[in-house]
């Protein structure tokens, strides 16, 4: 099938851009040698891990226990679930672990630290480590950083952090300050555990913007980034993505004409796109998504969706250029501000090879 | 089950809400002996069809061809689709108008119009009239309403507009001289197609706010809405929904807690949510949401989920009033913004009938 046949909205996926952007960051670390375990939550496809892992069983990261119970089911044993675990939780994660995966979780609290040890499966735990994002995890020098191991106990598998404050840099100089920051860290507190005598197996730290943009590893055993693999317009703003290099778009049909005022309408609006504003704080505000032609192009200039009702999409029009000689039905492709939040209302990917064929159909795993 | 012990994030229904939310609508609309075709594209449900419709066959409208097929698969035959139709769906609708179903569909262009009378199937259509939100429609007074009309033809069914720039009218007073702007414009496109001849059988208009807010239906024949079903902070915040009568809620987990910063961590984030800041504009901003107890009692205050990642929320809890006494794990509910948006992150409801005990799962139909 041809990719002007498809129903939309529909969620396309370019698999050499996928597979450029995934061999661009698997040289990238490969030079400092250490390990990726590559982020699912944007990809959510057991498709798009294997192009990653190839048939390795791992590691992944993932940020829902369904993502956790679907690689599982489909071979991939060593899982981090990287967002703070609850007490009631760990039923599921044990569940997972005794048919054979070995999921690990993480917490930055002694409560939810007591619960794991308690726990009748011997559930690894990382201790999240606050580097500056200020959401999640102790800092580096916390006393409770030491009281959360002692309450683990053996159930202590290392230590964890997300610059996620990355996303605010939006330069490669100020990402590297991140980086550093991030990697310093966590390599920080792992040094205090490892002081006490405990064992600290992993130590991991990532975001996308972070992952390329260390000048040292040191200390570090594995790096985590998932958003790379698509890439987005906010990417390309803040300087870690090209926008030649998005391989995720949405197919949209022309459903309205309005050349009098330099506007169309799509059937792509606020689900299909996401409300997702990122772009708007970076130099250039793309609304809800930038509009390109059917192969790709940009050939109708700054299209940009700017306001996304439920299922309508305003887009307007370059007015420095004639206005797009496209007729209702007609369709064009919509770069993401935020592809994460882009792709987790669609249930499947449209494949292409060519940017023409649809070559497969990947299903994706949304929800919880 | 009781709430409580739900996984989440899970979407919540509180049915007796919903209940008082149906029958006040449709006691208004009785008084001014209209019909009411609901706009199922918020509750995308069966279960709740069925509360509105009672067994009827109808009416009803959708925003999608998805939901078109499942309610037609469900009894319901009476169907708008109500989005610009492109000459390439109208298959898919003949296909269901064969099976049994009458959909009928929407065009404001003269080519589209073109492709539904070319079409072997009798698709019903209604020409889409702008009545001042500016989003798609003809204007009533604009000579292409009549073109329209003359390639319709024998398949022309009547005329429709939905006056979206009433969430723009922060009070009811504002509300009521959109919602009788509405009614002057679509009845005015529905008076110069009679005056040609033309047979204009539906006179359709409707917005959750100006459904109940026009002070005369004269020369309507039916009216659309959706939202008033469930309610959320926007509609409260416009005044057309009380904030004790949102029916619908996320269901979250504490996943970390922050007392020395007054926040919470919860396990709801940008796709439980969505990233819908409708409120931003209003009196009260409630960030991504307010953050309600297990209960469904607001006795944080103003605790309010200020920032969204994908599975994170971070609530900002109110700095007047004691840090909540709340353990990771421990469960609180999410009055949503925009419940349109948040609903369509979820596959069901979990319906309660007392706020405690889970009385019954609805599935939703989401997608294309």
């Amino acid at each position: 099938m041809n990719l002007a046949n498809l129903p939309t909205p529909s969620l396309i996926l370019d698999r050499p851009i996928l597979k450029r952007n995934i061999a661009a960051m698997a040289e990238a670390l490969s030079i400092h040698r250490v390990t990726l375990r590559p982020h699912l939550k944007t990809a959510k496809s057991i498709d798009v891990a294997r192009m990653v892992l190839g048939e390795g069983g791992g590691p992944i990261t993932v940020s829902t226990l369904a993502e956790a119970e679907y690689f599982a089911a489909h071979g991939i044993g060593d899982i981090l679930y990287a967002v703070g675990i609850t007490p009631e939780k760990l039923d599921q994660v044990a569940k997972l672990n005794a048919a054979g995966a070995d999921v690990a979780v993480i917490t930055d609290d002694v409560d939810a630290a007591a619960a794991i040890r308690a726990h009748a499966a011997s559930i690894r735990a990382l201790i999240e480590i606050d580097t500056g994002e200020g959401r999640a995890g102790v800092l580096p020098e916390d006393p409770a950083l030491e009281a959360i191991a002692e309450t683990l106990g053996p159930r202590l598998a290392g230590v964890m952090t997300h610059a996620g404050h990355s996303y605010a840099a939006h330069d490669r100089a100020a990402i590297a300050v991140v980086a550093e920051a991030e990697r310093a860290g966590v390599v920080r507190a792992a040094e205090r555990l490892k002081a006490a005598g405990r064992m600290v197996a992993i130590v991991s730290m990532g975001s996308s913007p972070t992952a390329l943009a260390a000048s040292s590893y040191a200390g570090i055993t594995e790096v985590r980034a998932g958003v790379y693999m698509f890439g987005d317009l906010f990417q390309a703003a803040i300087g870690t993505h090209g926008p030649e290099d998005i391989a995720v778009t949405v197919l949209a049909s022309v459903i309205g004409r309005r050349p009098e005022r330099h506007q169309l309408l799509i059937d792509a609006g606020a689900i299909a796109l996401s409300k997702d504003r990122s772009t708007e704080a970076t130099q250039h505000d793309y609304g809800f998504g930038l509009v390109r032609d059917l192969a790709g192009a940009e050939s109708f200039g700054a299209a940009i969706v700017r306001r996304a009702y439920q299922e309508h999409g305003v887009v307007a029009c370059d007015s420095a250029r004639p206005f797009p000689a496209l007729k209702v039905g007609d369709k064009v492709r919509v770069v993401p501000n935020h592809v994460c939040l882009t792709a987790a209302a669609h249930d499947r990917y449209f494949v292409t090879d060519d940017g023409v064929e649809v070559a497969r159909v990947w299903p994706r795993v949304n929800g919880w």
